[in-house]
């Protein structure tokens, strides 16, 4: 009964919103059919004075220890939010990280952040990047000045009174992610009902995508693509970096790494770019398949279900067609996401 | 008294080694001018044939798991016995390590080996990468079919039985490395009292090479320009591979690893290329210089001496030229250590 009420009520949904182009009462943040509420933390309710104040900040390059790196330096609109082609990203003072910056469209809906997990909110992961060394490595009473100086008739707007605190800034910026969310890819367009969105090849690409040989989808499913959870997908033989361990401590984790969305995928190489020397590290989406074709690497944290598939070569393209489907040309270009300060 | 015993002495070794090429008796291995003697282990007395036999053992593909990968796959003459341009060399059906082949000339003299110093001697470095599954794999049943059908003269000649064992294998591989000494760089020749092999330039990078301001030759120093002990210089901000740490599970030494030679360093780029991620490779010797001048990055482990050297870029291009007159270019001709099948 619970589950028939459920199923109406998934109907109704998807019935009222087959159309994703018209709203009669404009929703915001604009959530794509099939897509759930935004998650919003009890502390920092979303509002648009709020989220535009973010866009604002996230393109602030004053916000880094000497003007030179912002949040957009590392996460492109052009590249959906990623830093393709780059490995590494440059923090300030060129420092670098080590491992590969993530898309950020969508991340809405992660519960967990960064590659081992280990930030819990947008907001947490904000902080994070805004104070490491190898990233924007913030003078934070530099940065209290500037925004009191810079910011004030934004910040009583939001906030409601002049008080400056960084955390205040990352709820900022958490609001405008928040509002980053798009799924206009023609595999989107093809959901809804366009059957004509996708070609022949990435038709067939999207069945052996989700079915029970390949088992992507058992990861890569859902709207957003991922599963969220840590995965080992036999990389290496010997992973310096321990990925979800360092987090956790626990031995099962050990090399485990959250599973990226593959929603804009084709925009945002390298992959599999995490700490570990340069190996693993896949500049095309055929490497991708043939990894996975092969079976990865033994590990003792590795996930079954990676192993050999014998595809053939028709069906390793078409896989490779379904993926490149997957990108969202609208968030590249939309106006709401972009740079103030061009 | 002693120290000037122990003068006299160095003077007679100088004196009577002034011109490197001569010997009246033959010196076997030969020991360049100023080197000390090869330590030798116990149980692996070091014999002529013995030594050839590590030769072939050396450089015989039929020694990994699918006959396509030697000792000399990674360690080839041309490059002073390093894998160099590769950061990462390539075992094995491509399976691929985490860390840079180190180059094995004057390799005899090192008390451990591997960048973490994990294994005590030449016999005990070579089983490792035998077995690895990322070098060489070995099949141990059919390589030893394969030793005792293809080396079964030699093998008695050398160890006097047909027994054949992978220890055994090792031991004469091992021997062949201790052969492998050099010293002919025009380094060496100034050494020896030919003023003229070295330029201005060289001779000015020699100066500030050795001298407190650089340190460069606390660490790299003594005959084999290496103190073969371990130390962080400031590479990362933080290290996904734990170098020495992993050896001794002693956090001092986190982020060690051992003093690569600088011998032949010209011909083994890339440099700093242990486990973690490409950013703190370097191709250059240039980028090596400025990354010393630049003081590196702080690291709880850093040795102090790695610190901010204002060199001006005359100083900075003296201590390039004086690295690149540290190349050896006969042992790499040198038909003593050439592959035997060639």
């Amino acid at each position: 009964m619970k589950y028939a009420a459920l199923l109406v009520l998934l109907c109704m949904t998807v019935a009222c919103s087959t159309d994703d182009t018209v709203a009669t009462v404009e929703q915001w943040p604009h959530i794509p059919a099939g897509f759930p509420p935004v998650p919003v933390p009890a502390d920092n309710p979303l509002t648009k004075e709020k989220a535009e104040l973010g866009r604002f900040l996230f393109y602030d390059k004053q916000l880094s220890l000497d003007g030179t790196v912002s949040c957009a330096s590392c996460h492109r609109s052009a590249t959906a939010f990623s830093d393709a082609p780059n490995q590494i990203s440059a923090g300030v003072e060129s420092r670098r990280g080590q491992r590969n910056s993530p898309m950020i469209v969508n991340a809405a809906y992660a519960p967990t952040l960064f590659w081992d997990g280990r930030a819990p909110s947008l907001e947490e992961q904000a902080m994070a990047a805004f104070l490491s060394p190898v990233e924007m490595a913030a003078d934070t009473f530099a940065v209290a000045a500037y925004l009191r100086r810079q910011y004030a008739d934004r910040w009583v707007r939001v906030f409601g009174d002049t008080t400056v605190t960084m955390m205040r800034a990352m709820q900022a910026i958490a609001s405008f992610e928040r509002t980053l969310i798009s799924a206009n890819s023609r595999y989107d367009k093809f959901l809804r009902g366009d059957t004509a969105a996708l070609s022949t090849s990435e038709r067939r690409g999207m069945r052996l995508f989700f079915s029970d040989r390949t088992m992507c989808g058992e990861c890569h499913g859902g709207p957003l693509l991922t599963d969220n959870k840590f995965h080992n997908i036999g990389l290496f033989f010997h992973y310096f970096d321990k990925g979800r361990y360092d987090v956790t401590g626990n031995l099962d984790d050990e090399a485990l790494f959250r599973t990226p969305t593959l929603r804009n995928v084709a925009l945002s190489a390298p992959y599999m770019a995490t700490g570990d020397a340069d190996p693993g590290i896949m500049m095309t989406l055929e490497q991708v398949v043939d990894h996975y074709n092969d079976g990865g690497k033994p590990f003792a944290t590795k996930d079954k279900r990676v192993r050999k598939l014998g595809l053939s070569d028709q069906e390793k393209r078409d896989l490779v067609e379904f993926m490149k489907a997957l990108t969202d040309s609208s968030v590249i270009t939309d106006p709401r996401f972009a740079d103030p300060f061009r």
